[in-house]
This record gives C-alpha cells, sequence and structure tokens, in this order.
C-alpha cells in the first residue's frame, strides 16, 4: 500500500504526551487544560439528551447554535453573517481547517503557510493535491513577525490559498491592525482565499483586541474563519467547532463537510447553543489565561530560560540557550524525560525542522499544576 | 471558485427530511430512529463529563472502547483484531468511510462501487482524485443480488479499492457466504483493498447471520470493516463509528484520521464503552427491529405496493407500478407532500439516475409512527 501521506508519522503531541505519561512529568506538552468545563455546560449537554436531542442534527449544524455563533461574531467584530449559508458547525476545528483546503484547493494550487505552523495544514494540502509554499516568521527579541514583503513576494498567479493564524500557535504572537493591513495589500484585486485559524479568538492579553478576519468586510469576503468551542469553554475533547465564509464559499465548504463527516454531535450542540446565551465566559477568559500566564512568567523570570513575549493563546515560548545546546527536539525528550516538565519543539511546527532553541509550553493548568512545573524548571 | 465537487447538491436525506418537515408527512426517509435511547447509555455519557473525560482523546480512540470493540467483534466474528494498531474509532461511519478511501487512493486510481450506493462514496473518491467503476446489481422478484461475474470483469490492474455494503442500504439485501467467496475468488492474488460499509451489521433477520469480512481471515487480511454505534444503539447523532484493519491498513488510515478530525468526541467514547460490556443491547437488536419489519411489511401487503425481500438493515423497498409511473424522485415527492409518508427514491443511489419504480421506506420507527404511516400507504 503506497501512502497518501508518506512523510506523516505520529503528531508531536501524542508523542509528547506519552513520553509525558510514561515519565511522570507535568504535562505542558500537548495544549489542553487540566481543570473542569463549567458543571453548567455539562448540565446542558445532559439536558440534550435527556431531552431525546440524539439523532442527526442538520447538516449544516444545529440553528440555534448557528444563530449563537452569528450573535457572537456579530457582538465582538461587527460583522453579521447569515446563519443558514454562511456558518458550518465542524467536526472540531480540525476537520474545519481540514475540509476548507480541501473544498478549494485543487491538485497544483499553491497553498503559502506562514511557519511555525500547526502541523495539520501541510498534511491537508497534501491531501487535496496543493503544492505548500512556505514563509518563515522572523523571531527576535521582540517575538515572532510576519515578514509581509517574503509573503507578497511568494504569490504566483497560481496561489489559491493563504493561511493565517492568530493568535498564534506555537508562537503566541497575534496579528495587529497593520498585519491586515498588510494582508489585505497584498490579496487585494486577485481571486486568492484566506483560511484563518482563529481558535484562540478569545485568549489575547494586555488589553489588546483579537484581530479577526471578521473585521475587515475586505477580507472577511474572502475568508474561511475558523473557531473552536474546546478552546473556549476548556472541553477539547467534544471537538466542535465552526466555520464562517461568504456564502459561495460556504456552498463549497459543505459539499466537502457532507461527505466528510455529514454532521456533528447533536446533544454538544444543542449544550453549547444554550451555555453560548451568556457571554461571560468567553469575556472572562482573557482575564482568566491572562492569570495563568504571569503566573508562569513571573515564576520563569528567576530561571535561565529567556522568555518570548506570549500576547495571546494558551503558550509561552522559552528559549534555552543558557541551560542546554541540544536540538529543540532532543531538548523537549530530556526535559520531559529527566526534569519532568513536558514542552513542545517549535522546530516540529516546521518542514524542514528549523533549529532556534526554543520550546512551547502551554499554561493552561491549575495553578498547582504550573507550580509544580515552575519549581522543577527553575531548578536547571 | 472552481468546485471541488461539481456534481454535488444537498444530499437526497437532508431534502426529503425537509420537504417532510415542511409538508407535515410521517417522515420514513432518512433513516434514523424515531424513539428514545436507552437512558442508561446517556448516564454513561453524562458521568463521564462529570467525571472530567472532557479533554482530548488519544487519537486512535479511548482505549477502553477500542478494546471493547475488539471483544465485540471476536465474540461474534471469531476475529481478533489488535486494539492498539487495528482498530480506529471515527467521527461516525461518514468519516470511517471518507478516511478510508483518502488514505488508500491514489489520483487515477480506480474504485469499484456496487449501484445502488451510499451516497458519499462516489464524493469520496472524487475528492481522492480516483476512478469510480459501477457495477449495479440485479433486482427482480428475489430482490438485489449483486453480479459478481460483472464485479470479475471490472477489475483492472488500476483497481485499488472495492467497495462492498452489507446489510445493504437502500436495498435492505444481505451478502450470503457465497457471495464472499466470489469476492474471495476475485481478490486472491490481487492487491485489490475491501472497504466493507458494515453500520447495520446487528439488523440481519429471519435467523440469518450477517456475513462480516472479519469471519473470513482471507478477506479480513485486507478490509477496512466500518461500524457505527448510532445505528446500534439508536443515536445516529453522536457521530462516532470505528474501522477495524490490519495493522498495515490502519496505520496508513490514522496518517489521514489524524489531520481530518485528530480525534472523536471523548464523554461519548467513555459512555460507549461502559455501555458495551453488556452484549444484550446488541443481542436483542435483530429481534427488535425484525417485529418493526414485520408490522410494517404486514400492513402494506394489503396496498398496492409490492414488497421487495428486506433481510437487514431497518429499510423496506418497494414498487410503485401499480400506483404511479412518475419516475421515483417526483413520486417520492408527491408521496411526501401529498399522501404524507416520506420515502427516498432508490434512483439518488445511482450516479446516473437509474429508474426501476423503486422508493424506500426508513421502519426505524415508533409502532404509532408505523401505524400512521401505513394508514396513509394503504389508502393508496
Ligand atoms: C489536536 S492535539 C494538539 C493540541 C494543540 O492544538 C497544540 O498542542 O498545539
Ligand atoms: C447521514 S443522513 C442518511 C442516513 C442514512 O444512512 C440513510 O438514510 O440512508
Amino acid at each position: 500500500l503506497t501512502s497518501r501521506l508518506p512523510h506523516v508519522g505520529t503528531t508531536v503531541f501524542t508523542r509528547m504526551s506519552q513520553l509525558a505519561a510514561e515519565s511522570g512529568a507535568v504535562n505542558l506538552g500537548q495544549g489542553f487544560p487540566d481543570f473542569a468545563c463549567e458543571p453548567g455546560l455539562v448540565d446542558m449537554v445532559t439536558e440534550a439528551m435527556r431531552g431525546g436531542h440524539n439523532q442527526y442534527p442538520m447538516m449544516t449544524g444545529v440553528p440555534a447554535l448557528r444563530a449563537a455563533i452569528v450573535a457572537k461574531i456579530a457582538a465582538i467584530y461587527g460583522h453579521r453573517y447569515d446563519a443558514n449559508t454562511e456558518i458550518t458547525v465542524t467536526a472540531g476545528a480540525t476537520e474545519a481547517l481540514t475540509t476548507a483546503i480541501l473544498c478549494c484547493v485543487h491538485p497544483g494550487d499553491e497553498v503559502i503557510i506562514i511557519e511555525p505552523a500547526y502541523d495539520s495544514y501541510l498534511p491537508a494540502i497534501e491531501l487535496a493535491g496543493g503544492v505548500p509554499v512556505l514563509v518563515q516568521m522572523t523571531v527576535d527579541a521582540d517575538g515572532y513577525r510576519v515578514p509581509w514583503d517574503k509573503l507578497a513576494a511568494a504569490v504566483t498567479p497560481r496561489t489559491r490559498l493563504i493561511i493565517v493564524n492568530t493568535p498564534h500557535n506555537p508562537t503566541g504572537s497575534v496579528l495587529r491592525a497593520a498585519d491586515l493591513q498588510a494582508l489585505a495589500d497584498i490579496v487585494r484585486g486577485t481571486d486568492v482565499l484566506i483560511l484563518s485559524d482563529e481558535v484562540y479568538e478569545h485568549m489575547v492579553y494586555d488589553g489588546q483586541r483579537h484581530e479577526s478576519m471578521c473585521r475587515y468586510p475586505e477580507l472577511a469576503a474572502r475568508s474561511f474563519v475558523v473557531s473552536s468551542f474546546g478552546k473556549t469553554y476548556h472541553v477539547t475533547g467534544w471537538k466542535v467547532g465552526y466555520v464562517a465564509a461568504p456564502a459561495a464559499l460556504s456552498a463549497e465548504f459543505r459539499k466537502v463537510h457532507q461527505y466528510n463527516v455529514f454532521s456533528v454531535n447533536t446533544p454538544m450542540q444543542h449544550g453549547l447553543a444554550g451555555y453560548m446565551a451568556d457571554p461571560a465566559p468567553y469575556e472572562q477568559l482573557p482575564a482568566f489565561y491572562q492569570r495563568k500566564r504571569d503566573l508562569f512568567r513571573d515564576g520563569l523570570r528567576g530561571s535561565r530560560f529567556e522568555l518570548l513575549p506570549a500576547d495571546g493563546t494558551y503558550f509561552q515560548c522559552v528559549r534555552y540557550a543558557r541551560i542546554s545546546s541540544l536540538p529543540e527536539a532532543q531538548f523537549a525528550e530530556w526535559l520531559t524525560s529527566e526534569i519532568k516538565v513536558a514542552a513542545i519543539p517549535v522546530s516540529a511546527f516546521y518542514q524542514r525542522s528549523q533549529e532556534s532553541g526554543i520550546v512551547r509550553f502551554c499554561f493552561a493548568k491549575k495553578e498547582e499544576t504550573l507550580a509544580l512545573a515552575l519549581q522543577r524548571l527553575t531548578s536547571l
């Protein structure tokens, strides 16, 4: 059997979580909370199941959930999507990303990816028969930045899609209004589409605002905007996300979605729809996570790790040059098995592994978990 | 935006369910139960959520659920898969089917489909860049049969995959041991793989047994076997299924699954794992559905519909030549909007719509629902 994805192995997240479990390490690798979601959300899902919401939902998503998504986007970003034709509920953000790529990338089409990049983009492009074009972020003491001039130069007549991700995994950087302006300048007058991975949209710190594509009509008009309830509501295992896109793009998205998974867990959708009526949980999320970020950063300040900026997401990147000269993958393994704190090597987010001496920690953890990790990390 | 699936519209199931709702018709179209699942199953999912099982599960599935699947297959079909390397939990059977096709079909590879065929096979092959090769079942008073000689003649050096489906949707026919023998004779000595859609495995009637690929080591060794908890436990909206396949095939399947959806709803998996400890629900399923089938068939016997055999699935196909000469799609629409009973035209399961004057009813309904439908259908 000849592989369709010959370069693919087990994801770095699975491998590092396994090593963390085997080593008895504090797992700051794979991004997921180690605390419970709100009991009220669980109750709403239970109510939906007991109320008999257990059969196929609409292929596009439960109407009440789509309406709640429209209302939320309108309230925060000022863009009103049409719930019937422009919102599709997905089996997590991963399905949304892969389906968006499969529905618009034809064999030979070029897709621009900004590295470091979440690890599902490349295999999805490969499955679609697309050609990835890689543009690397720059990194200095001020953190990671997208070099828009280089990205502009990478656009060709074969460019079909540009994938952006803000707040950005793994770097924790966020795009600013000027970045979106640069992106708009690049795509204006072309038929290039944008796939915008915004699953950490509610985790932006220090009073900054999330620059969603939805804020800019010119960009929204050509964008698939992806988000995730798992990230926002501390239920990464529920696998419910959504894509918002203009009707013409949503129509193509739904053709693939319909035959990829058909539809998404009914009781979870009903529970989430009810829970979204209250904006407090996502409104309070920046403060909730900023506290954890600050606790983690403050704790590391006395250590030999050098902190990079962490403006968004629940990730903190650090340089470890003063501790070790190991390549990132080996350093992360050593940190996990010997120091008992798991991390993710940022090199895993590059097609051709690139060494910057930087690893990523996830701070979506209980304070006691972070304290235990800090105790170990500051001993180095 | 040039479509990747230019021939695809909204599925016939969605369209007929919509028409049924608009018409106030009894919906015997789309296949789903109109009765509740067992409260005990709901309780187990609730317990999993309250117990904190809400974060990413393993990419391959919750270990307890994979172990339960292995045990069930071994108990019924006598084949013992390895839970670690040969079972993958999927976001419903649709994801399993599409992922299986995407993981082994390369552009230009031929895939043999037996028509009438479930409507997701063709678009998945199209996405993979494969070439569908269609073989039509024959139909007479004894029901639908696969013409194995024609299928053998359709095999070429470019054949990569044969898709089989037993018990068969929409026809309700089941493959017999002799059919599997014929299939084994065809693939022996080739590297052709089999994708076996067995989502109705627990719905075979009149004391017959389900002929799973798992019963035949020679076939199991080259098969992706797909099943669905939604069908078996009356929760079509939960979207949990699985694929069982030899390690080499599962490895390729998982590469695509990992980047298609990554993983499947955690609390549902835990709930299902606990519920599977008791074999009674699936052991009792044939009797449960045979009663409904018999009630529905007996009711139609006095009508002008002609019954085809219904050996498996929760579907009953009927000829309507004595009632109307309309093409199937129009007849089904008329039946829905005027007679107030929704059905699915079997022509929708052919790439080039083929007219046999046959529609499909779903009898996975409460007895009162079936009685109301029968009252209307026997008035014709
Ligand atoms: C799907 S597992 C990976 C979770 C995640 O987004 C991350 O750790 O970056
Ligand atoms: C995924 S909706 C279709 C349900 C079904 O399997 C059928 O009605 O044939």
